[in-house]
């Protein structure tokens, strides 16, 4: 049977833990060479996108995709079709707007487990959307954070991102007027914009502090940017989720680094290899962890809400597509 | 609002002189270079494959794709996702496994039309599963078909076969003891197999007839043939409905062909420009449509029976993604 998962199942399934621990499970998957995804497939235009994104997880039994469809005038919509591989039967089709958001988060926990210090307890988040509250939940799922500082150009949305993450955190959680100032003392730096080629870019090379952990999950198209190419020059270690080929074309920040750091970063760590040889830090190294999603994180994602929402009886099931062999 | 749609409701709304038109009305959109098709994704790995075919109709404001999913061993699934394309809101989910069959069978309508005689009436069928169905209902929609023969290795599927379009047709059907039998005399003959490359192909350039029309639908995957390589040489006119490049691809009765026929056929025509510019037969030219499928057939398909199903208030209505700008 095909379970149909809203956003709103999709809320009330959300459990960061489990979320965390999935996705590090397909990392290790996806060293061990049991996943193929073949590269994305766009087809835009006049402003309107439709993006697919495939996975096949032969460890797993599954398979499937996202597609993500419509355009930033009108309107984006993303769903993830999670598939029995071996019989095709398709387990359910799932609302991936706030699923895309968790599965990140889910991600840079995984990266922040592995490359954080131990007693990372500071965060200053710049950005506060989707992204910014499932990236520090996803921070909060691996370290004690104690205390958070977030930037964002608007005080109401960064005063209300503050009140939110307080809450869920049960933490200090306070706005500050300039990134520079969130950011300063902080042991773990969330950068998750939408901030472009024009205009300030929303991390400076120039603000990073020994021992510190960069997490930038934004500037996930080329047209975008949130670190200056210093990040990358100053930071002692960066990891990909994706292969530097892919990264490189799809993030902007990648796009502006310098001739000689391409040549460097096309030899930066996957964060599969992460997973699956440790990874050991000098208390003041840097770290910088850049993420543009993959869909194994969506399929596995995908399927521990699938999961939590058959154990918790969500969702609507709505029969099964006809087996084509039957005719 | 997304209308969910099952076998059963693709059923329902099936109706072949609609969806031969819409099918002729995309192939304009596609010679006016209105329609994005980027190659098909495939994942396959020990026996499982996931296909995904996506589409942009520029002028319709339509956008989609098509997957396929599973394995013959257990079970193969179609899907088609149909959005509008704009605001990306989902239209339709529709079990495609029947819809395939009948896009396919339009297509081979609007080839028809335009490549076999006009009064051609006496049609042999080598097949008898969906696609020998679904296209002889695509040829009768465009001839006046009063004779069918039909040939399938399995004498009780062919008497099967013969009784369904006698009864479908109005029209007297006979089941061939032989492909050859079946063939003789037929002003157009329809070839819809899954014979595969040992033992004998389907049907021999050596039983063509002049004024002979063929369709050609099977051997859609490169370890699959149903036309040998005289087919190729004795016809007049080839037809592919996607460019000659795919059909290469992904059809084994093309890999088969010789050197020499490789290099004719790489300038063979394709269907929206016989769609766009018509077509001039002589009374005893042999045609050879070969069709793989493309995505845009199927997004037209699946319009049309989205229409016919709002039209009857046939199918589910399940919702609509969130809008991820919301966030």
């Amino acid at each position: 049977m095909t379970l149909l998962l809203s956003d709103a199942d999709v809320r009330a399934t959300a459990d960061m833990t489990r979320l965390v621990d999935a996705v590090e499970a397909v990392l290790h998957e996806e060293n061990d060479g049991l996943i193929t995804m073949p590269p994305r497939v766009n087809v835009a235009s006049d402003g309107t996108v439709l993006r697919l994104m495939p996975a096949h997880l032969a460890g797993s039994n599954l398979m499937g995709y996202k597609s993500f469809h419509g355009s930033m005038a009108k309107g984006v919509r993303y769903l993830i079709v999670l598939i029995r591989a071996d019989d095709g039967e398709i387990l359910a089709l799932v609302d991936a707007a706030l699923l895309t958001g968790l599965r990140t988060g889910a991600a840079s926990g995984v990266a922040t487990r592995y490359l954080a210090r131990p007693g990372a307890a500071d965060v200053a988040v710049i950005g506060s959307g989707l992204e910014a509250d499932t990236n520090l939940a996803g921070v909060a799922a691996v370290r004690p954070v104690q205390r958070v500082r977030v930037f964002s150009p608007n005080p109401q949305r960064r005063a209300a991102f503050a009140g939110r993450a307080g809450d869920a955190l049960g933490v200090e959680a306070i706005a500050a007027a300039t990134a520079e100032e969130a950011v300063a003392g902080a042991d773990i730096v969330i950068v998750a914009t939408n901030t472009g080629t024009h205009g300030p870019v929303a991390y400076q090379g120039a603000w990073i502090e020994p021992g510190q952990h960069i997490v930038s999950v934004g500037a996930t198209s080329p047209f975008l940017r949130e670190l200056d190419p210093a990040c990358f020059d100053r930071a002692d270690h960066v990891v990909f989720d994706a292969t530097p080929e892919q990264v490189f074309d799809e993030s902007g920040d990648l796009i502006a680094v310098t001739d000689a750091g391409r040549d460097r970063l096309r030899h930066a760590t996957v964060l599969p290899s992460v997973v699956a040889h440790g990874f050991d830090r000098g208390a003041s190294d840097v770290t910088l962890f850049k993420s543009v999603g993959t869909a194994a994180q969506d399929i596995a994602a995908a399927k521990v809400v699938y999961d939590m929402a058959i154990e918790r009886g969500i969702g609507r099931q709505i029969g099964v597509l006809a087996d084509a062999k039957q005719f």
